[in-house]
């Protein structure tokens, strides 16, 4: 005869949409969650439901935020005239963390893949090309992916780009900062020798 | 400036709860349910809050259960005489995976720890010994873990149990099934040797 416990059976169900969670780790946190940690089960409750009803994406740059313009786009001290395209809201993370960059964002929320049914609109190029032709933008910046889909989007881009007059860059590729020749994959050394740049 | 995402921080900060999810990957599900999955957020949010709600322990054998009395401690049809102790609700679950075992549960969730301010009533052995008071019990099966505090714990139920004249029994110690001698380690071949049986 199976236990008759639906609660915690949906509960390892629900927690199995996350991410790198099967069925033994679902488990696990179920009988984690009940048995040790019941109030931050709860909070945990409701800032999965404030998540989804407060954050929406931005109108302008289709980052994360809860207001209609990210933080990123309302705030005047940033250079409105370069536009850095990334694939995720976490790319955005990533390059804010490096605080070396002033300039706005565009984020595609996914990449070009007509095998899937995504195309331009579906990432949100037509908003791009809006913000380009609305005039004062005089650089893109291409930080997608290393993949191939990354790789299609941004040469799709840079093509729409280059059609408007803008100036398209992408990241430089080359040896990462720390790393050792002998680790370095062959064909990120490759481009690192192409990419080879006079010293300063 | 830092971005100004309050219900991102928090849900980030709350997934954290969950056991083996550190800053990296609650911020990678966070950003996944957003940008992916908000049906399957609001559905774990739901049973996350019902889980704590309706989830209570058996009142006789302190397995999870949503009634006073869990599945296994109403099926009558199960031996009421033999108490198999374990230690959390899912190594019930995996004894009764095997389903070799007809008896009745007591859980500990726990083990005895007074290091830690945990003592016998802490893991129910004041129920145990008012079901084994009451009368009907011939045997106990201590399957405690096999760690200091499982043995612990195992010992010092085994006394109170053969102070009342009950059988006491633990799990067999061995090579596991399918396993080659080569990777068994030398504590388990030692315990193997010596609880050897005779061939039927």
């Amino acid at each position: 005869m199976p236990m008759k416990l639906t609660a915690i059976e949906n509960l390892t169900q629900a927690l199995r949409c996350l991410p790198g969670v099967g069925n033994k780790s679902a488990s696990r946190m179920t009988l984690h969650l009940l048995q040790h940690n019941r109030a931050a089960a709860l909070s945990l409750a409701q800032a999965l439901t404030e998540a989804v009803e407060r954050v929406r994406h931005c109108e302008c740059c289709r980052n994360f935020s809860e207001d209609a313009l990210c933080s990123l786009c309302q705030d005047t001290r940033r250079d409105a005239g370069i536009i850095c395209v990334v694939e995720t809201p976490s790319d955005v993370a990533a390059i804010e963390s490096t605080s070396s960059y002033k300039g706005r964002y565009h984020v595609l929320l996914g990449h070009l893949s007509p095998i899937d049914g995504v195309g331009p609109n579906d990432i949100g190029l037509d908003l791009l090309d809006a913000r380009v032709d609305s005039g004062g933008v005089t650089e893109v910046i291409l930080a997608t992916s290393s993949t191939v889909e990354g790789e299609a989007t941004a040469h799709y881009i840079a093509n729409q780009m280059r059609a408007r007059g803008i100036e398209v860059s992408r990241l430089a590729r080359g040896v990462p900062m720390g790393g050792e020749l002998d680790y370095v994959d062959s064909s990120t050394l490759a481009q690192a020798l192409s990419g080879r740049r006079p010293l300063d």
